[in-house]
């Protein structure tokens, strides 16, 4: 019965995906007698949570909280952060039902569920919990396994090709792009090999209006990029280089971090510093690289065929007795582009 | 307000398929004060047309035709083929209306839509065409194009691989398999090089519960084939192989075509032969050959990576520049597989 709500909730959540990182988005709803009399989200980091801006829209507007239920995709916290702890709010507001989709992962909130139990407070647990852990992915994996949640994006031929012949990949997808910019509003970060920086000199920005520029990261193993002006360099971001030479010099703006480059290291040192998604962009090595430690894949297919070319995967080795490691879970196509998402088949 | 019965003429239509070739499969339904009072369909090549079946049904009931509305996927016949013309049939049943999906592209079938008009029947074209001249697709450029209809299917894993780096190539596509052998029940012939038999040694049979096996035609161009036992050439299907070898030779039962074996010859050989429609099986080289010449290409997609190996398109070769040839036009998944539905971008 509190499906609809909690889809509201989803929707006002989604509102600060991108700006709360790594906090989740979180949205709310207050209800009583069967209408929502007011709504809230998480809308940036340290930013009011969503229960609060519920609760204190439903004073302004003079509604009685007595007996009211809210609506809350994530178990409210019960610590004092950035804010005072949301339990505390609840319970002297006089709700007398909390509804959640799934409980806090992060050990730091406190038991939000187990507070309320003990002042009265009913709680329904487990709304939509699918769609919420969904939505709260990028947070779940932070906090639960202490490293950002991996993307994959490949734009490839029909053949599996992310160049051809001659080295040319610009624009192998077109129609379907505008996924990318919104994929980069939303990862705290995209990753890319200094291969792809040298011979595409991309930006790595998010080209929608209102959009969040991602920070981008840099795998430069060997320091070619060192003393040398590109546009992932730019002040629009902030920007991190992993390389293991202590020689290499970059920008001031630049944050180098020497590193073994390993994929765990890079996945690491990006957890320590708050970065809890990372969108991998290529090219074909850091793709093989970073494939058995991907939570998603997104792979952008154009129905070019080049025939000859650079493989999408070409540091990757495997062969047919292998099953196949990620499940389908999602496919679009527009004109002569498709685009298949995929996940890994069995998860934790 | 006649699509609703065109829709089952349609369906009725379809259960010849695989059966009539190369005739068009057509279904037909007789309808009378709003309710369909017979049905028919062509069910096998050389036997009763589907205006004739439906006509037929309805006399056997005791309905009265008069005044009655044939609704037929394909405009009806006014010759004598293999049974006398449809149209003398349905003009002395009394019927008042003939409603048609497309006109029949055959100039030898006559003219029927003028010789109703002539007599005093309604007609009324275009019903659903779209979905009629896909039923008919293969009938259609059989007829108007004087080659079969050219259908590639190919399985590939993500990275476009259809042999791992060892060559094995077995069983890449598992959950969608059923799929080629419900195409293989449709198409009247497959057909792959000599390179695909001699590493896989297929069967190329269609192993569904009353399914017919297509025609198989091997491209054998240098004869390695010659003198050696294989699956394809056992008797439980037509056979015939193209190659420019004189000296090459096969069991009895196998058609040997002499050519010089480019896509056009083989064509317009098997147009000859009254074939209609072919699947193209593969190998990657013939997929090469024959990709500018697909009315449709099947992409089965495995989530599995191989990394390096066999590209499917390794005779291949374009770049970038080239704007995409195909169209998706279908996507399917199931599980860790995906399949990929195109046609050419521009059709005459």
């Amino acid at each position: 019965m509190y499906e609809t709500f909690m889809k509201r909730a989803i929707e006002l959540a989604k509102k600060g995906l991108g700006r709360v990182n790594p906090n989740p988005p979180v949205g709310a709803v207050v209800v009583k007698d069967g209408r929502i009399i007011a709504e809230g989200f998480h809308p940036y980091f340290g930013g009011p949570h969503a229960e609060r801006m519920a609760i204190e829209s439903a004073r302004k507007k003079g509604e009685d909280l007595r007996g009211a239920t809210l609506i809350v995709t994530l178990e409210p916290c019960d610590h004092h952060g950035k804010t005072p702890p949301c339990t505390d709010l609840i319970i002297e507001s006089g709700i007398k039902t909390v509804v959640i989709g799934t409980r806090d992962p992060n050990p730091v909130s406190g038991n939000g569920v187990e507070k309320f139990r003990n002042h009265g407070i009913e709680v329904i647990e487990g709304v939509l919990e699918e769609e919420v852990k969904k939505l709260c992915e990028f947070f779940i994996t932070y906090v639960t396994k202490k490293r950002p949640f991996v993307a994959l994006k490949y734009a490839s031929t029909l053949d599996g090709k992310i160049a051809d012949h001659r080295g040319d990949s610009k624009w192998i997808t077109d129609k379907l792009r505008f996924k990318v910019h919104e994929m980069r509003n939303i990862y705290s970060a995209v990753l890319v090999g200094a291969g792809t920086v040298l011979k595409d000199n991309p930006q790595l920005t998010c080209r929608l209006k209102e959009g969040r520029n991602p920070v981008r990261v840099i795998l430069d193993r060997k320091g070619v990029l060192s003393g040398k002006v590109f546009r992932v360099f730019e002040e629009n971001a902030r920007v991190i280089v992993f390389t293991e030479s202590e020689e290499a010099e970059y920008p001031p703006h630049v944050e180098k971090a020497l590193s073994d480059c390993s994929v765990e290291s890079i996945l690491r040192n990006l957890y320590e510093r708050d970065i809890d998604s990372v969108l991998v962009e290529g090219g074909s090595k850091v793709f093989s690289e970073f494939l058995d430690h991907a939570d998603v894949v997104f792979g952008f297919y154009s129905t070019k065929i080049f025939g000859k070319g650079l493989d999408v995967f070409s540091g990757y080795l495997s062969d047919v007795s292998v099953p196949p490691k990620f499940k389908v879970v999602n496919v679009e196509f527009s004109d002569s582009e498709f685009l298949v998402e995929m996940r890994p088949c069995s998860r934790e």
